[in-house]
């Protein structure tokens, strides 16, 4: 953790280095956004709405897949393949509020990321740790238009595949891909059920070696699947087979991800997307600030002392001390 | 899904029965509480009112496991045990907000519970369905209220122990068991770091036939290296095996619960523990109440439509929308 005295000390400064893409800077002002501390939270609310003109020019896409699946040797190396040959800049974050069973957190160990992670153009952020879903969520939406402000491209999201995280990935990127493992049926690739519908792009990763036919056979395999899949908007889901190993397939990925946005441009589903995350992270973002003001509420506070003795005791139900301690304090303004 | 037109009648008729314990009455309170709907809702806070001074006398226990370690069976062997040997009276919940990888979600299949499904003196319910984990929590937590009023002996809360969910459970139960498969280390065991650190009794099951041997190993492996797992209290945690197939060792397992329950009682653990929980509780509700009144304030829901239009737009960010609107609406009284 960086001492927060520094970015104390002037926010201008900060939010003038994010925008002039100092990694420093915007790494800093992503710890700024992940702290709980009241004065904190304020001045990240200051930065967001500094740099807010600044935002949503990057494509944002996530990448999720089962644990193993190979999605951070696939964004390392397409990654690079975007920095190298593209020039694109390129930013990593993830979402995983729970420690995984399968080796730890995603992105927990940058070593996964070699090439990205030495590389000028990339910037990678592990998930933060801690707190519950929502919160993880928020933050990341928030880092997504802070990696956007400093002038990056592609915003990766990873996310494991077996929770609910992915959903909530889902609704915040512009392309949702999926990276299978040579294998078929979601239950094999140890994918949570309905997730494969929600891709917008599927990859099958490890087409190399003694994988190789094995990963044909699984692009068949969904792309017949999904032949009975419509969507409604008439796009149909590409199934393209990578190897981040002899790293090919890439430069096919990088005109998918471009004739999905075409398409979704032509049809205005791009937009609506955007425009449906916009309404879900502003009902996601009022509970976030009803809940902020509760706790900093110094009213609260105090009646929560007077009656922390009766509950522990007994004398009244948490439940019931709830409801009277909110009856009491908050107020809905009806005017 | 029942009727609500019944319960709505006369939510009286259905208090007393479940104070009377009929398995019907509690199923519906249950169905109520899990009900989004406003009027519900309010319903839902009634009844609990009414039941909370008949709440508290069960010994609540938390059940986790990896998938496959046979968790369902066991409480389905065990509860048998309880309810046909000491004439307990036995109820299963269970947490698990999303739909998991293995084999759908806990509890959702009834007939993984043969025996107890068909006897009178058990109660199942299944996970409910949808919502984040922390709804999820808060309804499990009722529904223990509710089993205990209506006169359940022992309640079982069944998670899966690869997310947070038996972080959750943990935090409502006084005991908390951990079912592990023969096969050594947590890795091994598909569970996550940390969880057999918190178990006040370790389980080993499936010691039976083939698995004997490798129960037995696996029982000196975890109890050489919780030798090294200092307990404040004082508690050495047990390690006992269990076969659900030859329905053995649940004698033991019962008299170590109650072995732990004068253990703890002895030291105030047990009273310790449920005061902090309640404390827990308490700080919970306070942000489900929050989130509700803000939900259902017509003043907010008026000015939200308003506002949505600017959003999908991109006239306003949806984050500074919300900040505004709260502010605007919100208020905390001082005196």
């Amino acid at each position: 953790m960086p001492s927060f005295r520094e970015i104390e000390k002037d926010l201008g400064v900060l939010t003038q280095g994010v925008l002039n893409n100092e990694r420093s800077a915007l790494g800093k002002a992503i710890t700024l956004i992940e702290s709980n501390h009241e004065e904190h939270q304020q001045q990240a609310a200051q930065l967001l709405t500094a740099i807010l003109p600044h935002t949503g020019k990057s494509i944002r896409i996530a990448i999720t897949g089962a644990p193993g699946a190979g999605k951070s040797s696939f964004i390392n190396v397409f990654g690079d393949f975007l920095i190298k040959t593209l020039k694109k800049k390129v930013a990593v974050l993830a979402i995983d509020p729970s420690s995984s069973i399968h080796g730890g957190s995603i992105l927990g160990d940058k070593t996964r990321m070699t090439e990205l992670s030495v590389a000028e153009q990339a910037f990678i952020r592990p998930s933060p740790s801690g707190g519950d879903l929502g919160g993880v969520a928020s933050r990341t939406r928030e880092s997504i238009l802070l990696c956007e402000a400093a002038g990056y491209d592609v915003v990766f999201v990873e996310t494991v595949g077996v929770g609910q995280s992915e959903t909530v990935a889902s609704q915040m990127v512009d392309i949702f891909m999926v990276v299978l493992q040579p294998g078929a049926g979601d239950e094999l690739q140890g994918l949570k059920k309905g997730i494969v519908e929600l891709a917008d792009i599927i990859l099958v990763n490890k087409a190399d070696g003694n994988l190789e036919v094995e990963a044909e056979e699984t692009m068949r395999f969904y792309k017949q699947a999904l032949s009975y899949n419509h969507r409604d908007s008439g796009w149909e889901i590409p199934v393209l087979k990578v190897s981040s190993l002899k790293k090919s397939g890439f430069e096919e990925v990088w005109q998918t991800v471009g004739a999905y946005e075409q398409f979704a441009l032509s049809t205005g589903s791009w937009q609506r997307r955007r425009e449906e995350q916009n309404v879900n992270w502003f009902e996601a973002h009022i509970k976030q600030v009803a809940l902020r003001i509760v706790a900093q509420s110094d009213a609260l506070q105090k009646r929560k002392i007077d009656v922390l003795d009766k509950i522990r005791s007994g004398a009244i139900h948490p439940m019931k001390a709830a409801e009277e301690l909110i009856a009491e304090v908050l107020r809905i303004n009806p005017s």
